[in-house]
């Protein structure tokens, strides 16, 4: 059986989010299988790491791919990072979760999409096919 | 103490590789290991998966952030992303790494800047560099 390979791959960075949150493990691990759930995609792996004296890096395996944060407390940055393979399961539904759950502001977003031919970013091809 | 949020992240398609070697996870996971210490990367978390009836996803958790390969042995296709931050570990080295072991072709690679305002394409920054 042959899976599709078209993927979207969403980088989202978040400033001014609260100290307690960025550096909290638990609540971290918590958040991050909410918004795999929310975005209806399959955990199938973990690694979670608290780093000394503050940060967090959390990765989920997806079936569909993987969802991944890196905490910097003391500057209130969170880079997150979800990669989906296949149509259904739609990463910017995760990165809003995490955005909501996290609080904080937006510095930096990217979708690109991957999977079919050189990575391009999904919103030039939204564009384009917009203006045909 | 406070460390710098600066980092590169870097998503690899390739294409054309061997089923065998995409469908290998002990295979993969030497890569992974050797792809983190050629750029000089701490591991300090992984997670391996082997799916049914091919396929296989890895990370490894690194000091500096993540180093992931999705495989679909059935199609050649591996997605490949290494974020690093600081300016010590570089991605590339990784990727280029994984290039040679897995052989195939790039047919997508996109080098971003996360952690300094919005996510850019290194690429463009560094011609805009040039041409100041």
């Amino acid at each position: 059986m042959a899976y599709s390979t078209y993927g979207r791959h969403i980088t989202m960075d978040l400033r001014e989010v609260a100290f307690e949150k960025l550096n909290d493990v638990r609540f971290l691990k918590e958040v991050m299988y909410e918004a795999a759930a929310q975005c209806g995609a399959t955990v199938v792996g973990e690694s979670f790491v608290q780093f000394s004296p503050q940060g967090v890096t959390g990765v989920l395996v997806l079936s569909e791919s993987h969802l991944s944060i890196h905490t910097y407390p003391e500057e209130g940055f969170a880079a997150i990072d979800c990669y989906t393979c296949g149509y259904t399961v739609d990463p910017a539904v995760a990165c809003d979760y995490l955005k909501a759950a996290l609080g904080g502001r937006v510095v930096g977003y990217r979708a690109l999409r991957r999977g079919s031919g050189a990575i391009e970013d999904l919103t030039t091809l939204h564009l384009a096919a917009a203006n045909n």
